[in-house]
């Protein structure tokens, strides 16, 4: 193999795929970056075994071949590399060797065979629909933050992406859905279903490809091609496909967890509200992070001790109607979740102190927020 | 107490004094922040027993007092209040507690008595002199860098700061010398010695120090007046005064580590040889790091090898008009002096692959970096 390709193109392109590449690999090859070329095109892969990513990058091919080279080692040489200078990629007739030249600089790197580059994406999969970068950025962003980490729960440790039904009001629409929770707060949002996902299984996306997506978007044309089977999801951008394993295990009946009977409404203006209860929180202990909220018609009292710090109070003005009530919250959470709160206000739906709490934006349906309460 | 003052002044000085105070502290009134108000003036100060900070600032004084107050604590609720708003501090009548208001915020502090707080500036120091707030930010960026982290070496954890003579051709010249070493490179920066500096004792200036008052020196009108004795030294700078102990112990005769009889001279563009050195490296053992340069008239080629990674090389063009020879260098310690170089060219002045190199800005003899090599 013999190329030419512009620094720049080649930087963005390792870029993507060494982000998937872990630093420490019990696997050698596990290390490296498949590179291929052919037909005025350089192809570059990588994987974890679980998630794979190739990309695609238009190349000046001398003499077509492959081999495959230490990720991140490349990556670091190329991003070095001066703005705007042409690299050259030769690879050796057995492969083992590929020398970069770039400049006056020549770097040789030991390389390990094309044949034993752990292939995942091979299969078709059957259900296959397009999204636009903006709807799948909304479900990942409002969603991923409630992602659990706790390893033993490893059914919580991904977004459960799944069709559903929208009920509300005299509606009942068809919905592509994602949820994640970790047992103390669940995020649950929505999208008009597609065309082509009917029928698609529920499947659990691991936090690490929620992650590598994430990145891809905002480099996204406007179109994201999404195609899953009951074990594999693949995303298609433009000149990148990222395929995934999917986690092997049962969501749990997140509606059972949505409180129906709330009675209580607050609304309250989500920047006031979160900057209040980030000061207030200064004082509450490393460890419980509690704030407490006290609620009388019109006015919410945040509220926070701790027994070395001292205690902090702050008064906000609120919609509210009903009874006087307390209830206390993980600040940390409730400042998750009323970051991803666009519109300018939140709505809080409250039963009493000891059950979940509901949140959403006033202007928009699409997601919903469930909190549970701590004792404070 | 009871003051008013608005929230960007009490922000800027609590921003400075809580940078002292460090994270744990076995006695607890080394976590608080002294807080003094008299005659239209708040007074802030904190210590780690090394080091102290004191700061004056503005504000309206409706009742004298003073206390001492959590510092972390006060600098993140300042810090999360609204720009442009009022903060009230007031203190109970036995300075026990500190109460802070602002807008409908209240917070609540546990204080301590201000006769617990341990007092450091006490006492005349007897010598006196003014620096520019370049000159001293050019001694310090140029020597800081190469301040060793060895703590059973404590001699060598600060910037040597003296009174010296200048030598260099005809002339014999009074200088103030900063000098910083941690016995694989040295740096020695030098500037007219300031009016009232002569017979200065030669101190140690600890590492935490100097990093404090790197900080300030960005902020600081022009002059800063710096006072010293034997054991204590003193940076005032407009309403901030920096007090700090010196390390007790002899820095190394210096001057003896400083070869005089190179006579090898590579001149090279110092960013282009930087960048050269980044590159390379990125093949050299995380260990080592070490870089060799190759020498012959008018070139030089920089390699690196890696028994896992592999091998670069890259060529420069240089003046140099000596018979061949090559020399190691750990290339952190090539960069770290490189980057200290301002002027477009470095001069290398070498002996041999065993000896210490001497390295200087082109068009600036007031700063001398010396080099260790090692085995490549």
């Amino acid at each position: 193999m013999n190329i030419t390709i512009e620094r720049a193109a080649l930087l963005r392109s390792l870029g993507h795929v060494q982000s998937v590449v872990e630093r420490r690999n019990t696997i050698p090859i596990l290390s490296n970056v498949l590179l291929r070329a052919k037909d005025g095109e350089l192809s570059l892969a990588a994987t974890d075994m679980d998630l794979e990513i190739v990309e695609s990058v238009p190349a000046s091919v001398t003499r077509p071949g492959g081999t495959t080279a230490p990720a991140h080692t490349l990556y670091d040489i190329v991003r070095k590399l001066p703005d705007g200078s042409q690299v050259e990629l030769d690879i050796s007739g057995d492969g083992a060797l590929l020398t970069l030249r770039s400049g006056r600089s020549q770097f040789r790197l030991s390389c390990l065979p094309v044949d034993d580059f752990p292939q995942l994406s091979g299969g078709e999969l059957k259900h296959s629909f397009a999204v636009s970068a903006a709807d799948l950025r909304g479900l990942v962003d409002r969603t991923r933050f409630a992602i659990s980490t706790e390893e033993t729960r490893y059914y919580l440790n991904g977004i459960y992406l799944h069709a559903a039904r929208a009920k509300s009001g005299g509606t009942d629409l068809p919905v592509l859905r994602a949820v994640a929770t970790d047992g103390h707060r669940l995020a649950r949002v929505e999208m008009p279903l597609p065309e082509g996902a009917d029928g698609i299984p529920g499947v659990i996306v691991p936090r690490k490809t929620v992650n590598e997506i994430r990145k891809l978007i905002d480099e996204a044309a406007d179109r994201i091609q999404i195609s899953m089977s009951e074990n594999k999801i693949r995303f298609g951008f433009d000149s990148v496909v990222v395929t995934s394993k999917l986690i092997d295990g049962t969501f749990p009946d997140y509606e059972r967890v949505i409180p129906v009977g709330n009675d209580k409404v607050m609304e309250v203006d989500a920047k006031l509200f979160a900057a209040a209860v980030d000061r207030v929180a200064t004082i509450s202990t490393e460890k419980s992070r509690a704030v407490k909220l006290s609620l009388t018609r019109g006015t919410l009292t945040l509220s926070a001790t701790s027994p070395e710090a001292g205690s902090a109070t702050e008064e906000l003005e609120v919609s509210y109607q009903d009874g006087p009530m307390e209830i206390g919250f993980n600040s940390r959470y409730l400042l998750d979740i009323t970051q991803q709160i666009e519109g300018e206000g939140a709505r809080f739906t409250l039963a009493d102190a000891a059950s979940p709490t509901i949140i959403r934006d006033v202007v928009d349906s699409t997601a919903l927020y469930v909190l549970m309460p701590m004792r404070v």
